[in-house]
């Protein structure tokens, strides 16, 4: 799960930036003007033809080898922990000067406790096993010819974030144990930051094995982007990390998968069989508990027949949290609340403001989330399971949820161990998504001389299709 | 596995058309004109817009009647037979007058026997378990709060196929058995017998279950389909069936992720310790046994060391089936061939023509085949395990073979059952793809009101995250 509204030094250059909140303040505009260095178009086109040429080598290096890769990356960090820190530190500065938001010059921060948090997950990330040629089936085709499904890496993957620097190390050392050469492009006001933390990984991984060269690469300017998003022979998948202008506007502009969200519109449906109280708890966590992000609540939909119980206790709920509440005119027969129009089913406010509308049905409830919604997380109160099973099976989220916050979809919460991020894609990968999305498999099949003719015609031999285990 | 040089009705219109072996024959092009029915943009929208609201209703279609559907499929097309048949010979007659080859009239053929075989695939495909609802995997995230991944349909899957009939019955109900919306498109010169077959379809669907109306819809203008792959908010997966062209117009023209293969260079490499006998026979069946499919050989590696004895029994061996033979400077010392060119390593003959060029080492023949190839299928002949696996490694290809002829490479041969298709694709699936291609997962999660804010902070709860079978 990604914050929403993370710093972007991307098209739309005049996006709004979070305000304290984190929501957007309109009369917030990005001030800071990126360093315009000069892009060498060609040099991109090279860069990504390197890091091709490179997940070629990744492809077969040795658990043990990146895992010694992953040690080399955690102990050069900590040796030079001084210059990380403070080449940060010019950063915030810069930032400072340039007036961005505190929210925003948080995320910037990688001081000892964050470098300290990489390390920690760096060292996580070495015992788990290599997720690569793991043997996913295999199949007996005839006697001596055996076929198995292997996992491998994808090949280069181009990770476009925002200010954070922990995505960089983060994204890094996923892309390393899992075979992957990865090319990144972080927010230029973490320019320093981001600098010494790829080249310390890159000088680190290299010592290890002249194989890692340029398996990890770092671009400087929008327009290498630009141009790395043309690459489409090179590239495997691009995963955007950031806002949604961020991911749309990166969703637009290339022919590579792209792996993400462009919006986070999520539901909770109060159903009418539903515990008053325990609907109450879960609307206003799934609200309030962290607005910002793309798992918070968007829109409530609450059943005609339990409306007058429940939304007035709702209402006092989220009057203490301050939540704006704009309802349908049938809500604000109940409670106070501004009027919702259409615009605002289709809203993602990131923000403490919430959608009301009252549904005659489960079936309206459902048409409602599919139409307006983003297919990311929704979720139903109901003390009937019939009834959540119909809503599971119905709404098309990549995270259908009952009796509990939308707020749990999350790559953390859900055990997935390190988040790639999170996927609305409806191919590949789904939902929050950890290492294994950065996978693919290959078929490896052995024979002994077996040809195709034999199995041909008349006397032909048989397959035996035998599922081997 | 896909013949490659189906009739294709699709730019370019001047595409040239395969000869009588399957081949395309420069002097042989398109002479019919499609009928140019009137195309309402507005119509494709629509269209598109009720697949997505049949595939919310497939989603949650029970196995049962997705079974019974598909029985009923099968009992209309044989009562319809005559009817089928003769819309049929309507379509080859109008072919034949246009001055058609004879392959491709005998795959516009859908004849009883045909239809018989149709039947058949129809009637393993409902033996086979329903392929959504499968649990994946489960996770106790903590006491009361489990998550589910779940095996569910992609959506709304458009198809793109050549002249084939059989293509049309075998997809829609691949389809309705995963529980997808499907919209068709087939060749014009196919157009009365595709029309009959999806209405049958329709019809016989419709009939068992409301929830099945729009299930599966048939455009039929190409028009119509340029208009179709601009709704990518609707439509979430294109799959072309037919020929390199239309393969590669369609991944040109759309944001929808396309699943499929363009180009089918595939390469044997036969190493220095390769036993002669067994080479000479996997690399005639690779070229010689159907060298007019995606999976034949088209370049053929030799290692230097083996190449004085190998390369003259090959050349005889070839010489019998009547291939021309195209080799570098290097292979024409030892046996008759034409000169290859640069441009021959990347080009797909579909055809008895084969390059051949020697290489220093295996590591040579792996750049070689990562460079000109196309990732499709790719084999190694060697009497070394060792030498095998390195290949087998580093080899970037969907299919990588060890000692048996690249013309397995299918997904009837690799025991898939029903085959979607070969992908080229390094994200959601690669190689042979069968009715698993079609689908993917949701997140499932079951709580008793929890709620996010308990696991935050101080005495916070902790997750178990407890892996559940």
């Amino acid at each position: 799960m990604t914050p929403k509204r993370w710093l972007l030094q991307f098209p739309p250059r005049s996006a709004p930036l979070p305000g304290p909140s984190g929501r957007p303040g309109s009369s917030e505009r990005l001030m800071m003007q990126p360093p315009m260095l000069s892009v060498t178009m060609d040099g991109v086109r090279k860069a990504a033809e390197r890091s091709r040429e490179a997940s070629y080598r990744l492809q077969s290096m040795s658990a043990d080898s990146k895992d010694r890769a992953l040690r080399a990356i955690a102990e050069a960090m900590n040796r030079r922990r001084r210059e990380i820190v403070s080449a940060n530190e010019k950063d915030l500065r810069a930032a400072e000067k340039a007036g961005i938001s505190k929210t925003l010059l948080k995320r910037l921060r990688y001081d000892g406790q964050k470098l300290d948090e990489s390390l920690a997950s760096i060292r996580a990330l070495i015992k788990l096993e290599d997720p690569v040629g793991k043997v996913l089936d295999r199949t007996e085709l005839d006697r001596g010819l055996v076929l198995e499904r292997v996992s491998s890496p994808i090949g280069v993957i181009a990770v476009i974030f925002e200010s954070r620097p922990d995505a960089l190390v983060q994204i890094s050392t996923l892309c390393i144990k899992s075979g992957n050469a990865v090319i990144l492009k972080g927010g230029s006001e973490a320019e320093s930051t981001n600098r010494i933390l790829a080249d310390t990984i890159s000088a680190a991984i290299e010592k290890v094995d002249a194989g890692f060269e340029d398996a990890v690469q770092l671009l400087s300017t929008r327009g290498e982007v630009k141009e790395l998003l043309r690459q489409d022979d090179l590239v495997d998948l691009v995963i955007p990390r950031g806002s949604n202008e961020l991911v749309r506007s990166i969703q637009e502009g290339t022919k590579i998968p792209v792996m993400g969200h462009a919006a986070g519109i999520c539901h909770t449906y109060v159903h009418s069989d539903a515990d008053i109280g325990m609907a109450v708890k879960i609307c206003h966590d799934a609200k309030c508990q962290y607005p910002a992000v793309c798992n918070a609540m968007e829109t409530l939909l609450v059943h005609k027949d339990i409306a007058a119980a429940f939304l007035p206790r709702m209402a006092r709920s989220f009057q203490k949290a301050r939540v704006e509440l704009r309802g349908d005119d049938k809500t604000r027969k109940h409670i106070d609340a501004k009027r919702a129009t259409e615009k605002d089913w289709g809203t993602e406010y990131n923000d403490l403001i919430l959608s009301i509308r009252i549904v005659p049905s489960l079936e309206d409830a459902v048409e409602h989330i599919n139409k307006y919604g983003s297919h990311h997380t929704d979720a139903i109160v109901t003390s009937s399971a019939g009834e959540a099973k119909r809503f599971m099976d119905r709404v098309d989220s990549s995270s259908v949820i009952w009796n509990a916050s939308t707020r749990f979809a999350d790559g953390y919460r859900y055990g997935l161990g390190a988040e790639v991020g999170i996927s609305t894609n409806k191919t590949h990968a789904r939902g929050p998504v950890g290492l294994e999305g950065l996978l693919i498999y290959k078929y490896r099949l052995t024979g002994k001389g077996h040809i195709v003719a034999d199995y041909v015609g008349k006397g032909a031999k048989k397959f035996t299709h035998r599922r081997i285990r």
